[in-house]
């Protein structure tokens, strides 16, 4: 699945040239250019848009018979939708799109070299109805509402698309492909379809697999007949988004057990190899993503992503993001902060802060002991950063959330944990977490260090292998045909499991050997 | 390829139940519909469209899961377009048109019967640009003269589709298909495509075998996503009419040797059977249509379509399209007139009045000969009807231009005239001629008179087929691939034949035993 490998493209421009027509040569202009094509790249068969029937017989006269070729492949057949004069080498880009229900990232990719050409990215304008998901699918239901909110992403994206063209000095009709991967909820809004029945029980989605569209279909201003793959679904739960990570982790390609976990406000697990593949997600609590802590917040400059605390002085070191004055902490941070407290014994197994180890930073706020992190003099807010013991509580919750996730999905599919050999984190909260705090604080499974592997934005970078491989295509079609979805029961054996991955690091601490160590 | 085989359809409407959805089963609705499709009617994979995505959650759930779903087969793949409720049978139509330049014939015909609901026929609204097709390409060239064309046809095209509409109470969205035949020229202006080339050497067409089309791109007022099937062509001069006419004849789906032969101002042969076909087309010059003799007109109430004159008393009686007084004559009928002329004989083998049999019906204008049809007192335009010996001369020009094509296309493929089992006449000028009396002049071969078989609109009749049968869509495929076209080359070859065909019935009388035995 090489980025530079053309022959993999199924969007593809091909330079043809047709046999000049004559009293013997007699058969059509676009018929005669089918046949070159066929001939010079066999493939399934091709079929012509109007608006290139229209065009090509002037085309191919003042070119003198050769042009470079567009088309794109789907499944049984090839659309041949524009020609273009080929002196030199005509641009040939494509987007891939994360569409995510806050940030939408846009990047746009050389189809030719396999390149990324530009990234950008904004806030998804959905934002302005509500920022969750379930007070857009209310919106929705009222009259002209998903038209709104259709029109307002659409609006959005394609803001952004007439701004990377004109910065790249490019036509917006020489992008001739897309690729979009969102959460179910995100997609069906995107398409313009009621999301009505994906929150209500059984919850279920308009559709699992879209065909490809065109991008004038919705009404996207690329090229008009470019083809807009959208990533397919498992079920409202479990997004093209997921899919588009599982792709871009590479996880389906190998017979190594990996786990892929994707966390925000759910977390997401998919546990499989190349042979199979399961899927779950449930609710770790929006403690992981900065939303509860008083002083939590998204990654951003003067966020707090890391904490050292000496544990001979309890003396706390702090690192910001681009090294701007505190004002927060992010859920990396607060993992961090979490691991460095339990090492420096300054909170117990079960979280509560131990008032002798902690000094004159603990203090007491209406009944509930706050731990002054940042002091207003060091801060970037004036105010002092603070702990409560129910932020901790709540990270305590999410981090048993996510652990019994990872327990449940490997009992009921028969492995061990310490067989995964790949455990890809994926997202922003991947790319700046400390693996070893996670385990610490037994949040992540003690594995040996470098089984940890960071992924970024997953759901973008597989929407740009979905851009540029048809072998991508393909392993998309696979991966949802494969997945099982588990659905989790909160039965009584999960809130045992549960219970158990509230301590630090769990009640089992045979668990978490290399944690023994450190205490 | 009967018309009621309702599993021979490519445009369908199936009754499907889905599952109903539930926990244990949470595939997304358009998923479940297909797969229950796909279950109950095998076949090629399955493509929704975006309109009907957005419908299907609601409509499934509204009508219990249970829905008529429409679907078009294309190559490899069937398109998925539309869903109804299934309370009692839904009406489902499509239409056949033959788009002549002259007259455009609408058919709307039941696509659950295969029965033709209705038909009509209207003028086509571009002669107002141009009776003949060389203007309306000359036109075409002109600033926005293409569009002002294609905009001409496709409203005159829709008024007739809302008229048919609104007189068989149904909505035009309950037609969810069309076929359209006409020759090369209407079809490149109905669809858009520039006709300059068609009409310059070496006359190449846009395109040869047009993929399916949607109405909505179009802008025919049908179901907007219902496809538009428009006949193939093998050149510029031989037409997707043409095409349908072979089909409509059935002669390219059995091992006798045919010819059909469609006469107006060209005349259109072709030759052969289901192994092989044939054709060539050649100027036949309008006399055939009765566009030049002084009195001729096309066929319609009051014009001339039999004549019979008593060899004893040259007593000429007559028959008129629906009893009407006379007021011109058509091709069929000048056949007529010019073989009763010849038996009665009144004229010549080279085709010359004979004074002494013509009596006083003949006169000499402006040094001409004239022969009195019709007295003015016996006529419905109140003038005398007359036939020029400058009109006999017209027409024995064009009969044996008709059967030198004959003589030229069956010496070519080595096959002898008396060997054609079916000899098809297509057209109305088929419909209307007496086979006798085009042997008697040495128009047609003489052959027993029981191979002579009209067939009338062959264009149309072979449009309600491709509508109905995908067997028949395969054919017009095989056709177009089968059929050689064959160049007619006016060399001296094939003047020194024409000059021997100019004779009534033929220089060489061997050629026309039957006649031999008349005189």
């Amino acid at each position: 699945m090489q980025k530079n490998n053309i022959d993999d493209r199924w969007i593809r421009a091909v330079t043809v040239k047709t046999d000049a027509p004559g009293l013997k040569n007699n058969t059509g202009d676009v018929d005669r250019l089918i046949k070159a094509i066929e001939k010079a790249f066999p493939g399934p068969i091709i079929v012509p848009e109007l608006s290139l029937i229209k065009e090509a017989p002037a085309l191919l006269r003042k070119h003198g018979y050769e042009v470079d070729a567009l088309f794109y492949e789907e499944e049984g057949r090839r659309v041949l939708f524009d020609l273009r004069p080929c002196h030199g080498e005509n641009p040939l880009f494509g987007l891939a799109v994360d569409l995510g229900s806050s940030t939408v990232v846009v990047r746009l990719v050389n189809l030719l070299s396999g390149e990324v050409a530009d990234e950008t990215s904004f806030l998804n304008p959905q934002t302005e109805i509500g920022p969750d998901i379930l007070t857009r699918i209310h919106y929705a239901g009222k009259p002209g509402g998903l038209a709104e909110l259709q029109r307002l992403v659409v609006d959005g994206l394609n803001r952004e698309v007439y701004a990377i063209a004109r910065k790249k000095g490019i036509s917006p009709s020489d992008i001739a492909g897309m690729a979009l991967a969102g959460n179910t909820t995100m997609t069906h809004l995107f398409l313009g379809l009621d999301p009505y029945w994906l929150c209500r029980e059984p919850y279920i989605p308009a559709i699992n697999a879209p065909p490809l569209f065109k991008a004038s279909d919705l009404g996207i201003p690329i090229h008009p007949e470019a083809p807009v793959l959208i990533f397919p679904n498992v079920g409202s739960y479990f997004g093209g988004d997921l899919i588009a990570g599982i792709l871009a982790s590479g996880m389906a390609e190998t017979e190594d057990l990996s786990i892929l976990v994707d966390v925000g406000t759910n977390a997401e697990v998919v546990l499989g190899n190349r042979d199979w593949l399961a899927a779950c997600a449930g609710a770790a609590g929006p403690a992981l993503e900065g939303g509860v802590a008083s002083m939590g917040m998204m990654a951003g400059p003067g966020v707090i992503d890391r904490v050292r605390i000496d544990p001979a002085s309890q003396e706390v070191t702090i690192r910001t993001i681009e090294n701007k004055p505190p004002v927060g902490i992010c859920g990396s941070g607060l993992i961090d902060l979490a691991a460095q407290l339990y090492l420096a014994g300054m909170i117990d197994l079960r979280g509560k802060f131990v008032a002798d180890r902690c000094g004159e930073r603990l203090r007491d706020e209406d009944g509930i002991h706050h731990f002054v992190v940042v002091r207003s003099k060091d801060s970037g807010s004036g105010h002092d950063l603070t702990l409560a013991q129910t932020d901790i509580d709540a990270l305590l919750r999410s981090k048993a959330a996510m652990y019994t996730i990872l327990t449940t999905i490997t009992n009921m599919v028969n492995v061990s944990m310490k067989d995964v050999v790949n455990f890809f984190v994926a997202g922003t909260f991947g790319s700046y977490i400390d693996p070893r705090s996670a385990v610490i604080i037994g949040m992540l499974p003690d594995l040996p260090l470098e089984r940890y592997k960071p992924l970024g934005n997953t759901s973008l970078e597989g929407a740009t292998k979905g851009l540029l491989s048809k072998k991508a295509v393909k392993k998309i079609r696979e991966i949802r045909d494969t997945i099982t979805y588990i659905e989790l029961n909160v039965n009584q054996e999960f809130m045992n499991l549960f219970s158990a991955a509230r301590f630090i690091p769990h009640t089992d601490k045979s668990l978490f050997p290399s944690v023994q160590l450190l205490k």
